[in-house]
C-alpha cells in the first residue's frame, strides 16, 4: 500500500535482513532527491530470538550522499542570461534548504543584489530580514520579473504554477534542481535547466557570473517592488494591531511572534516551527520571519493534514535527541513550536502522549476557530453577530452548530492529561502570558487560542442528494 | 488506494453523478455479503453550484437485499448428517447476526437441543444465558464434536482455523454462508456447504430435520461439556472476585458488568458494546453476556486497531439517530458502551469531539495498563513490584519507563475538553460509582480505569541492529 | 498485478503448498460467480526437489459448487408481475449457460410461450431455432416489452445498458443472478431481484407460475415482433446471397455456416465456436445459430482482444481432453471453430504452435480485411475502388497503405509452419472447399478469407499533434 | 496498471491535452535516468473532432536533457584511490552508452591502460577488439581486481551482484551513475559514489588523474588476465569450429558472425543486434564483438522475454526512420539483426507483419532447439540419441514430445506470409548462404536455424500434485 507513496518500501524476511534493509532504507531516503522510506518490521521478529549483538553482520556506515554538480556549459548559458536581465528574481525552495546551501545562496544574493522570494520551506536559507527579500511584494515580483532563477523550488500551487497572469509570460526560467525530472515539470520550457546539487551549483554559477552585480538602484523593477512592499507591510501592520475579541489570525500570530522573539530573538534561530491547517499555515507564513534554514516544517506541496505532531516529534529528535548531541558537538537546543489549525490538530492530537512520554518540551498553539462554518446562517454578518453573542454568553454554543468542529473545545486539557501544561486564552494579554510560560516550560504545552470563525456558506447536503428510502 | 479494501470505490465526475453513485455505493454495500463502499465526494463539488433540489434526478429507493435461499438437496443431506451426529455443535457467526436470523436460529437451538458456540460478533443471536451455550466449555466442545453446523461463521484465528489438535479432525462440517467463496476456505472439505441467507436456510433445515431432537441428556458429549463449563466458570468467578489494586482485567470487567446490568438488565438489550485492544477485547468477550444480537462490535477477523470510536459513533447513529426513529417507530434508545484498551483508544481518541458535537451520550471505559511493557526489568516479579511501589507513590512513574504508553495517562480529560465527563478510577468502588454516573450521563463520558500492567520481556532494539554511523 | 483482475491470485511459498493452493484456486474459481484464479508456480519449485508422490499431503476432492436457491417470497412476487405482463420478454445470459440450466430454461420458454433474447454467450441455452427466439427482432423486443426476466444476463453495452430510448423506460425488470451485487447494477430498480442459481430458481418460478401461459397469439407485441423478424431476416438473406469479390462479411459467414452445417448439423451440437475481433464477432453473432449451450466463446463484457487462441485451446481440452473423456463417459468429440478478425488474431496467433504440438485439430477462419482503414483516401467510394483495382492486380498493394494491417497477409502459412494446413481464399467456392477440408482435417487449419475492407476515415495524427523538435 | 512499471503513466482528458502530455511523456522519459513513459490515447479522441492544425496550442521543443556533472571533491578522492590501485578494472555499463560517452571512455581506457569489462548493453562503448578488453578473462578480472571503476553499470545478476566469492571482497568500488539511488544498491559501501552524467564525469576524472598511467606491463594482474584470456579463447575457438548436425549454439553463431562480418565489417558498425531467449542471449553475448556503442539491445536487468520484435522495430525506426535522416544528416543505414531463441520469439513473433507493412528489412535468426526438454527420457545421453535419430528421420518427431516447443517448427514461413523471405537451415553451409542472402534482402527475413536441444530433466508435474477429483 505504501509503495506508490515512498521511495522505498519493503518487509524483511528474517531478523538477519534487518541491518542490510535498514541501511538500504536510509540510503534510498538520503541519496538523490530526499524522500520517505518505509520498512515494515514485523512484531514477531522484534520480539523473537535473533542474531543480536556480536552475531549480527556489521554493515558499513552510510557515507554522505554522492552529490551531482551542474554542467558547466549550461551554467555558462544561464549566467549569460542572468547578466542581461532587466528584472531578475531568485526563488529559493526547500531544495536549497535540504542541500544545506545557505552559505552559498547568501553569497549569491549578497554578491549580485538580486531580489529573492523564498518558498514556505525555503524560508531562512537567506534571512527573511534581508533587504533583498521581496516576500511582501510577491505579486509585483512575479509579474515584473524577466529572468527567474529557481533554486530547488517547484512551480506548484503556492507558486501559481508559474502561469500567466500571475507571472510574466515572457520571463525566462533558469531552474536548478537535484532531480532532472523536476525540470520543466510545470510552466516553462526547461530550456535553462541545470541538474545538480544546489550547494555545488551556486558556487559554479558565481564563478561564471564573475563578479557581476545587478543595477539595483537604477532599476524600475526595484522601485515597483519597494512600493508594493511598503503598501503590503502597512496593511499587515494594521491588521496585526487591531485588538478584538475573538482575536483575528493576524493579531494572534503577532502576539505569539512578539512574545517568542522577546525570549528567543529570531536571529538566534532557537525555534523550529511546525505548521498545518489551511488558514493557519497560509496566514502565519508571512508573519513569522526566519533567519536560518530548516526551521519551518509544513504540509508541503500536497497540503496533507495530520502531519503536525509527527513533524514536531521528529524535529525534536533531530534537533535535541541523542544523535544530534553526539554528531554535532554541543549544539544549542531548539524549541519546537507548532502552529496548528484545530482541524489539522485533530488528525494526530493524541501524539502529545508520545511527547510527554519522551519528555519533549514541545509548545503547541492551537488556532481554534471551531473549524469552518457551513451552517444555516444566511450571511457572514449574521454569523459574526452570533459569534460575538456566544462569546459574551448571551447565546449558547448551540447557536454555532454547523461549524465542522465544536465551539471552544478545550484542547489544552489534552496536555494536562499527559502531564503537560494547558492554557485556554481569548485575549491578547492571556495569549502573551501563555506563550511566555509555555516557551519556558519543560513539558509539552498546549495553548488553545480562541479566534474568530470563518463563514464559508452552505455545503450541498449529501443527504439531500441521496433521496434514498433505505429500508 | 481503497479499492482493494472495499467492495466499491469510486469518485463522481460531477454533482449530477451523486445520487446514482450514492445509491450504487449503498446497493453494493448491502447486497450479497455486506461490506464497505467508499465514495470520494470532492470538496469543490460539495461547495460548488449544482442541480440541487428539484433539478436533481430522482433515484429509486433501494429495495431490500435480494437474498438467496439454500439448495434443498444439499440441506436434505446436511439434515441427514446432523440427525446421525453423536456430538453435534452449532457455531453461530456474525453472518447470522447480519442476516437478522435470531428468531430462526433460536428456534433451531430450542427445537434440537444442540449446544452452540457464538463467535464474538455472533453473540446474542441466541442469548448467552441460554443453557445450550457452551462458550465456557469452548475447548471441550471443539475437541469433542463430530458434526459442526457453521452458521455464518469463519474458521479464522478466533476459531483456531478449524484445525487439529484444537478440533476433532474427524468432525464433519456443515457450513452455511451467504458467500459461496467462503465455503471450505479454511479447514474442511466444503463437502456439506450451503450457500444461502441464514434467515432463509435455517427454516429450510428445520423442515428437513422434521422434529428431530438430539439426545442431550444421555450423551457423553453433554457430560463433558457440563464438566468443562463448571470448572471454567469457577475459575472465572474466582478471578473476578479477587479485589486488588491495581485492578485485574477480570475484576474491572466484573464491576462494570455488574453496575451496568443493575441499571439496564442484560435481557433488555439496552446496551451496544464496542471493543478494541487485544487483551481488552479478548478477556471482556467471555465476561459480558449478550442476550440480543448486533449489540457487539469489535475488531473482527483482522484485529484492526483504531476502529473503536468510529464504530461507536456509527452504532449511536444507527440505533439512536433520526433514521432509526423514522424507520422503526418508537424504538427504545440504546446506550453505546466502549471497552477500550489504551493503545487501541489512542488511534482514534480525538473522535470524542465528534461525539460531543453531535450530542452522543457514549460511555467509554479505557482499560488503562500503560500499554505493554517491554522495558529493562529482568523479570515479571520485579516489574510487578515496581508497579505497586509506583501506585503507592514510593517510586516516580519514571521507574515504569519502557511501557509502550505513559503510566496513568489522564485520558478522562479528553471528555472534559469537549464538554463531556471524565472519571479517573483505581479501585472497585471508584469504578462502580463512575460506571453508574457515566451510564446516566447525557454527554460523552470517559472512565479511565487503571489496571495492572503486563510484562512482555525485552524487545529487540532496532537501534542496536542498525549499527549505522550516519553522518 | 493480476490480483485486481482475478478472484484469486497467489504464489506458493514452497512445493508443500501446491496441493492446498491448487485446490483453493479451483474452489474459488468454481464457487459462486465463476471467475479466473491465478496461481504463480515458480520454476525453481517446479524443477526442484519436493515431496512428490506419496509424501504429498492428500487434499480432499472438490465437491460441486454449493448453489444458492432463490427466495420463494421474491419469486412469488416476480411470478405475479410476470403473469400480468402485456409484453413479456426473457433475456438469457451466459449465467444461464454457466449454471447448466438449459433443461429448466427450455421448459420455462415452452411452458409460458414468452419470447426470448439470448446474449452472445447465452445462445443455445434454448435453441436459436426455437420459434420464440426474437434475436432478429431485437430492437422491437427491447422497445416493446413491459416485463423483462433477466436470467444471468447483464445490462451491459451489448444490451444497451437497459436504457431509454433503446428500451421501454416503463419496463419492469425481474433479474435473476447468482451474484447479489450484479442485481440493479445498471438501469433498473433492482426491485425484483432474485439472487440464486438459475438451475434452481427457474423450477421455483415455474411452480409459482403454476401453469400460466402468455397469450401469444392474441398479443400486439407478438405481431410487432413477427413483423420486425420478417423484415430483418429478409435483409440478412439478401446480404448473404450477394456474391461479390472481395467477399462481404455476411457472404463469407453464410458460406462457412452452410458448409459446416452440411458436415455437422446445428442440432447435433458438434461444433464449439470461438470468436474475436469487433466486426467479425458482431456480424457473425446473428448468423451462426446455436442449438446447444456453451458452444460459443467470445470476448465477453469488456470486448478484450487476444483471447481467441487461448479460448480455442481451452475449449479443445475441455471438450476433447482426457478429463472430458474420463468424467463424462463416451462423449462425442466437438470440433473447435474460430472466427477471427485479422487484428484480433494477431494478438495470440503464435499459439497455433501449441495446438499443433498437442495435436489439436482446431479450425481457424481469419476474416481478413487488412485491418481498419484510416489512410489518405478522401471517401469511402474512392477507397472501395482502390480495393477492387488492387484485387485485380491493376494497382499494387501499396495503394492500400493506411490500413492498420497489411493487405492479403498470408496467415495460412502459420498453420503450415507447425505441420497444419493452410488455405488462402478469395471466392465463395474457394471458401466452401477450404471449409470442408479444414473441418475434416486432423491438424490445426487456418483458412485465410479475404474480404472487403472498411473505411473509417482519417485518424488524428498524433505526430501532427506533437510539434516536438526533439534533438 | 502500468504506473509501477514506468516513469510516467497517464491518459489525456481531452484532445487539447495531447501536445502537453506528449511533451511531458518525452521529457520524463529523457530527463534523468532514461525510462519508459506510457500515454494512453483513447481511440475516441484519436478519431473524434479536435483542435487539429492551427487551433492547437504549440508546445516548446524539448531541449537536451539537463545533465549533472560529478562533484569535484569526490572525483579527486576517486582519482587518488585509482592511482594507488594494484589491479584496477573499469566496468562499462549501458549507462555509458546512454550517456553517449564513447569518446570520453575510450580516452580514459587509452590514457590509463586499465583493463575493462563491458556489460551486455555497454559493449562497443570501447571497441570489443581493444586489447584492454578482458571479457574473455571475466572471472579472473572479477577475482583479481582491487579497485573497480563502475561507469553506468549495475552489480546485478550478470555481474554476480558484486559478491564474494566471484569478486574480491576487499575490492574498493568507485561507482559513477546518473542516479544517486543506484549508488551502493548492491554490494559495496557506496563510499566512492559519484552521481553524474558519465560524459561529463569521465573528463573530470581524467583531469584529476593528471596523466597517470597504470603499470600494465609489470603487473601480476595483467599476467593473470592474459593467461585466462588465452585459455578461454582457445576453448571458444574449438567449440566454434566443431561442425556437427544439429549445429551447436557456438557453431551457429560463429557462422552467422563470420558471414555478416564479411558483408559488413565489425569496425564499420553497420549492424545493430537485438537478442532474447536465455541461452541464445547468454552464449551469443561473448561471440559477437561490437566496435561501436548502442548496437546491442537485449533483455536487460530483468531478463524479460517478448521484447525482441518490438526492440527491432524501434531500432529500425531510430536508425533508419525519417527522424534519423532528418536530424542526423546523411547517416549510413544500419541493418537490424535479431538473434532469437525460439521460445522468446514466440511471445511477439506476429510483429513481422508490422515490419513488412512498414518495409523494414530486419534480419531475424531463430536459434531453434524446440524449446527446453523436460520430458520422459531418463538421461541426457538417451535424449541426444533420440534427437539424432529424429534428425535422420529414423524416429518421428513424436519421440521428442516433452520439449516446451515443437521440433523443427517452420518459423520462416511467418516471413513468407507477410511478403518477406524465409530460410530453413540445418547445416553450416545452409546457414552461411541464408545469412548472406538475408543480409542483402530488402524485406523482413527469418532464418530458422535448427540446433541441438538441451536436456533439463523432468519437471514436477503439477497435475500429479493436484490429486483433485473435480466433478
Amino acid at each position: 500500500m505504501l509503495a506508490p507513496h515512498s521511495k522505498y518500501s519493503t518487509r524483511p524476511g528474517s531478523v538477519d535482513d534487518f541491518p542490510r534493509l535498514i541501511r538500504d532504507a536510509y540510503r534510498t531516503s538520503y541519496f538523490g532527491r530526499p524522500g520517505a522510506s518505509f520498512l515494515d518490521l514485523p512484531a514477531d521478529f522484534l520480539r523473537g530470538p535473533g542474531p543480536v549483538g556480536e552475531d549480527l553482520k556489521e554493515v558499513h556506515p552510510l557515507p554522505e550522499s554522492p552529490k551531482p554538480a551542474g554542467d558547466d556549459n549550461q551554467i555558462a548559458k544561464a549566467a549569460a542570461v542572468l547578466r542581461n536581465a532587466r528584472a531578475p528574481l531568485v526563488v529559493i525552495g526547500k531544495g536549497a534548504a535540504y542541500a544545506r546551501a545557505e552559505n552559498e545562496v547568501r553569497e549569491l544574493i549578497n554578491a549580485t543584489g538580486v531580489p529573492f522570494l523564498p518558498s514556505p520551506m525555503g524560508k531562512g536559507v537567506v534571512p527573511d530580514s534581508h533587504p533583498s527579500n521581496v516576500s511582501s511584494a510577491r505579486s509585483a515580483a512575479m509579474k515584473g520579473t524577466d529572468v527567474v532563477l529557481m533554486l530547488g523550488a517547484r512551480l506548484n500551487w503556492i507558486m501559481s504554477f508559474g502561469e500567466h497572469p500571475k507571472w510574466n509570460p515572457e520571463a525566462r526560467i533558469i531552474q536548478v534542481d537535484i532531480s532532472a525530472e523536476e525540470i520543466g515539470k510545470n510552466a516553462g520550457t526547461a530550456e535553462l535547466g541545470i541538474t545538480g546539487d544546489i550547494k555545488i551549483v551556486v558556487p559554479q554559477l558565481l564563478r561564471h557570473l564573475n563578479g557581476w552585480r545587478w543595477n539595483v538602484a537604477g532599476s524600475a523593477f526595484s522601485k515597483q517592488l519597494r512600493a508594493a512592499k511598503d503598501k503590503n507591510e502597512a496593511t499587515a501592520t494594521a491588521l496585526a494591531q487591531k485588538s478584538v475579541v475573538p482575536l483575528s489570525y493576524e493579531r494572534a500570530f503577532e502576539i505569539i511572534k512578539r512574545t517568542l522573539h522577546s525570549l528567543s530573538p529570531a536571529e538566534e534561530g532557537g525555534i523550529c516551527y511546525v505548521s498545518e491547517g489551511s488558514n493557519t499555515m497560509d496566514i502565519s507564513r508571512s508573519i513569522f520571519p526566519l533567519e536560518h534554514p530548516r526551521l519551518k516544517l509544513d504540509a508541503g506541496s500536497y497540503g496533507t493534514m495530520g502531519i503536525g505532531m509527527g513533524y514536531a516529534i521528529a524535529a525534536h529528535e533531530a534537533y535535541n535527541g541523542p544523535k544530534a548531541k553526539a554528531s554535532s558537538g554541543p549544539t544549542k537546543r531548539k524549541k519546537i513550536v507548532c502552529l496548528e489549525g484545530d482541524s489539522g490538530f485533530g488528525f494526530s492530537g493524541m501524539e502529545v502522549e508520545t511527547m510527554a512520554r519522551h519528555k519533549m518540551d514541545i509548545l503547541i498553539f492551537i488556532i481554534n476557530n471551531g473549524g469552518i462554518y457551513s451552517g444555516d446562517s444566511n450571511s457572514e454578518a449574521e454569523w459574526k453577530e452570533r459569534q460575538q453573542r456566544t462569546a459574551t454568553g448571551e447565546l449558547g454554543s448551540d447557536s454555532l452548530r454547523g461549524s465542522t468542529l465544536g465551539w471552544e473545545v478545550k484542547y489544552e486539557k489534552l496536555a494536562e492529561a499527559v502531564g503537560g501544561k494547558g492554557y485556554f486564552v481569548r485575549t491578547s494579554d492571556e495569549l502573551a502570558k501563555a506563550a511566555k510560560e509555555g516557551f519556558q516550560a519543560d513539558v509539552p504545552v498546549i495553548v488553545n487560542v480562541i479566534i474568530e470563525s470563518i463563514w464559508k456558506g452552505p455545503i450541498v447536503s449529501a443527504a439531500k442528494l441521496i433521496g434514498l428510502n433505505v429500508h
